[in-house]
């Protein structure tokens, strides 16, 4: 029996499934167009705070463009295991039909994807949008809830592409989902984390420093 | 035909499976030896540093005991996939055998284990012996390692759990296994690291706030 889905691999069994309805385009256009809205949003906001560098205002860009990201694209595909059977068209639906063909373990249910997933959803989405504000009020903890996150963000993504590997890196519907979807699409969630820990490490590390200093000539 | 290992599923299969060599209290018994050494061994050691407080002592022996499992027991897990095959009896093996009793997904190579332990074993281990060597060397950057390194460690523990959940959580030969190594064992890691992240989370917080005060006064 051939596969009644676009997704590899094709013996993958998908009951019910209901094809994808709205065009590639539209798919991403919409996420595009939401996240250069929000983007917007964020940065005429974080203007409004005093003291806040270029660099804090873009940061709070990130921080709530991927907490959106993680709580509502994210937070649905765990809370919504039969999405793939939806009859009406559900934009949240069509994402994850069309991402699964750059990875079909979203559409196949594969349970580590789900774990990274949900505590993605769960637990890093809020803590983004706390980390914005963090970051608009100045608060101490604000370089270190952007490390704890990024980190969180960087292991997540490392048992994603490490346990496709051993299950041998084959659930891509073509190179070019392959490549756009699973690759550069994810990349994202690897740069920009490491370039936060690194940066807010270097302000930590100084500030523990000056506060050592100051220990010592005090003595 | 009845399953010729000890191990929950019992259509697990496993060809070539050796049955565990040593009894239960030696393979318990020398992780249990080896590690009372360890902390010794770190514990006097550690005196040796001018300015340590009991509690970073404790600290410096639970990071290198910890690196230590990491790197040698998780290792071998994690680059032996033939491990229940091995024919003359190799303690590493014995340890992972009588461990899959309480989680059998050791023994049947799943990924997601196989991803964490990867992670654990290459990155964090080596992190950890790093975390002993800042603290008794009392680098800057020692809070936020331990956090960064503790933020990994309940990482793992969760997508360990979770994914072991969503496939039905049956994967221990009998509940004595499943509470003593699956729970009781893993308990470890989770309140342990939690335990970190508060303490030094409170430093790294204390020590930022001091500075912006000093910035604020300077002003």
């Amino acid at each position: 029996m051939a596969a009644v889905h676009p997704f590899v691999p094709q013996d993958l069994i998908l009951p019910d499934y209901v094809p994808i309805m709205l065009p590639q385009l539209t798919i991403l256009g919409i996420y595009g167009a939401a996240s250069v809205l929000v983007i917007t949003f964020v940065w005429i906001l974080s203007g409004m705070f005093p003291k806040i560098s270029k660099a804090d205002k873009v940061l709070m860009c990130w921080w709530v463009f991927t907490g959106f990201t993680h709580m509502f694209l994210e937070g649905y595909f765990v809370f919504t295991p039969e999405f793939y059977k939806q009859k009406s068209p559900t934009y949240l639906a069509e994402v994850w039909k069309e991402y699964s063909k750059g990875d079909s373990r979203y559409v196949g249910r594969d349970s580590a994807v789900i774990a990274v997933e949900g505590i993605t959803a769960v637990l890093e989405g809020p803590a983004c949008i706390l980390a914005a504000y963090a970051i608009a009020t100045r608060k101490s903890y604000s370089h270190l809830l952007q490390i704890a996150i990024s980190i969180g963000q960087l292991y997540g993504t490392a048992v994603y592409f490490i346990t496709s590997y051993l299950e041998g890196d084959n659930f891509a519907a073509s190179p070019y989902y392959y490549y756009f979807y699973y690759i550069v699409m994810n990349s994202f969630w690897v740069w920009i984390p490491s370039l936060i820990v690194i940066r807010s490490w270097k302000k930590i590390c100084a500030a523990v420093r000056l506060q050592d200093q100051k220990k010592t000539k005090s003595r």
